[in-house]
């Protein structure tokens, strides 16, 4: 049920010709209320796309009635006018539930794009549309919308967290909010509980944090990242701020790991565990190190457990341990102790789609996983014939 | 001619059986003197290997009588055992030399090693092998040299720079000190220039940091990067400071451009030049975002002038620049001018292997350029069947 699951929110997801295949790639969020507080959490890409620009300008009162959302087009380096085209976008959402019968203002209407950049929107087919699917909305439209954001993705992704009387629900596309292998990754969260925007806030910026930006799949940041909460309190329920943040935090974990398994052309899920690390910050910059590590990424693509291309990548990292100190355990092999040789590499078995890389720094007591995908055939094919 | 151009050196190289298709895979070079001037460029990487430890050690010195090299094992990650055939290979290759006459020391005789990380070398093939090579020393073995340093390397690399009465020569194999993409990046360069240590160390350090650093295939650090100059005043020539860095500059230059010419599975030799920064730092920082970006990487393998990729890729730097000043040029067409749409992308022909990149920052007078290839699907191919 995606983002409609929560008591109070409407979804469509139509085709409006963004797509040169015909499917559906707008889609509208609404929020039926009663409250509207709302949350985001943004790329922080230097080349924010236009909608990033406008929907961090909306959100900034921590206030929000819908979002809309595109494929086909990522609307970003377009300039002044790709600014304007995102505004008018907004105003033509706004009138159109207003001819519905919502009383919003542009304002209170949040923009999400995805796809080329650096390639302005169809206006004259993107508007028709928004209109379209405003009269399409629905307690069930859900499913539509989470299809409708999809670009390279193989399956539309969806959660929902039930909890006491509440619920979460939730949509994404993409790869990864640091890895957005082929462009973009957007997300809406929506809750039928009653939460203030600055709780819903810092829940949403604690959820993102232990999931989507753990997740990196090629290293890139996209110019279009969104991730978008919203609050409506019509199940009477007001968690407490640490129930908000574990339910937002389940959605967001759900949706990173269905994240993770359809990136692009990959063929493993590798979660890189960093251990015994001297802080959270070297476990995770060591576990970076690696999956963005292209000659370890393409040797386990070849089921080649080179633990040398391990080493090398943390090698080149400022996280605290001695050289021979630290022990590398690839799928429960040690085949690496103390930086040297350990049990045989052969005793590892590689054929399956999960990898588990386990680094024991022995510098501390933190430890932090990350998340990514091999380097593939298919990865290189589908990202190199993207545009043209 | 290679290492063997100048005057009063003598190389060979040999096959030990290291490599499995009975290929070269021991070199040797030395230097006949009279006298014995060294300098050296190591791998930063936090895991040096064996043979980086010893010859980081031997160089401290300033001083050098030969280099013995191997393919076919990196020696690298393989603990105390690995430096101790460290040590046994300078020792054997000095008793070697000792015995055609030449009084050395394992202290005059460096080692470096390329091939898998994380297995040891099969000292009862290896020192035959040195035996052989010491055997077969000849000043026209520059060549044979260059041959058995190869690994994935589909030619060797040589230069010969000839100045004023004296000459630089040099070999190399792999693809480039901050991309070692296979392996690893050893270098060796001879002068019979009569040089001190000081100004070899200081000229060797300004050659390779505009060229070997400045070559990023793919953005990995080996552990066992190797650059090592020796000079021996056999032409009777003492050439100033500025002419020494200017000759191994022009030989380490002509070194990094065949490198990157033949790094593994690249179609296309991409130079990105960053203009108007406000400093070299940022214009290697951008430059280097963008020689790192797998998307980008694989859109110009797809002959694809996807700059909205570039964009992103210098989005995540700390560069100084306005995002709207921002220009992008690649192959003569201006496609992104303010950060926003130029000229149509439709008028860049990268059909050619040859790529350029122009990023004008409008944020100062300092420019760089990095050098890189494009990520294809013959580098997958080759990196995910290495060790297995």
């Amino acid at each position: 049920m995606s983002v409609t699951a929560p008591v109070g929110f409407r979804a469509a997801g139509v085709a409006a010709g963004l797509k040169s295949t015909g499917a559906q790639d707008v889609a509208l969020v609404v929020n039926d209320g009663p409250q509207a507080a709302a949350a985001a959490v943004f790329t922080t890409n230097r080349f924010p796309a236009a909608p990033v620009l406008w929907s961090r300008q909306v959100l900034s009162g921590g206030r929000l009635r819908a979002v809309v959302l595109n494929s086909g087009g990522a609307n970003a380096c377009t300039g002044p006018e790709g600014f304007q085209d995102t505004h008018a976008t907004a105003e033509h959402t706004a009138a159109a539930l207003g001819r519905a019968g919502l009383e919003v203002g542009a304002v209170d209407v949040a923009v999400a794009s995805t796809g080329l950049i650096g390639v302005r929107l169809p206006m004259d087919r993107l508007l028709p549309g928004v209109t379209a699917a405003a009269g399409a909305l629905s307690a069930d439209g859900g499913p539509d919308a989470a299809r409708a954001i999809m670009t390279t993705d193989s399956v539309p992704k969806t959660t929902v967290q039930q909890r006491d009387g509440w619920s979460v629900g939730g949509m994404a596309k993409g790869a990864g909010m640091l890895a957005p292998s082929l462009a973009t990754m957007l997300v809406v969260l929506t809750t039928d509980a009653a939460v203030e925007p600055a709780v819903l806030q810092e829940a949403l910026a604690a959820a993102t944090g232990v999931s989507f930006e753990r997740v990196d799949s090629d290293g890139c940041l996209s110019t279009n990242d969104t991730v978008i909460a919203m609050a409506n309190g019509a199940s009477g329920v007001t968690p407490t701020a640490a129930e908000v943040a574990e339910a937002l935090t389940a959605a967001a974990t759900d949706l990173a790991m269905q994240l993770l398994a359809d990136a692009e052309g990959s063929t493993k899920d590798i979660a890189i565990t960093v251990r015994n690390a001297a802080s959270v910050r070297d476990a995770l910059t060591a576990g970076r190190a690696c999956a963005r590590n292209n000659l370890l990424k393409t040797a386990l693509f070849g089921n080649d457990p080179n633990w040398g291309r391990v080493l090398a990548a943390i090698g080149t990292t400022d996280a605290a341990f001695e050289p021979d100190g630290v022990d590398v355990t690839i799928n429960g092999v040690t085949v690496c102790r103390g930086g040297a040789i350990g049990d045989p590499r052969e005793g590892v078995d590689l054929t399956g789609r999960a990898i588990t890389i386990d680094v024991d720094l022995r510098a501390g007591t933190e430890q932090a996983t990350i998340w990514t995908n091999d380097l593939s055939i298919a990865y290189v094919h589908e990202n190199s014939a993207y545009s043209t």
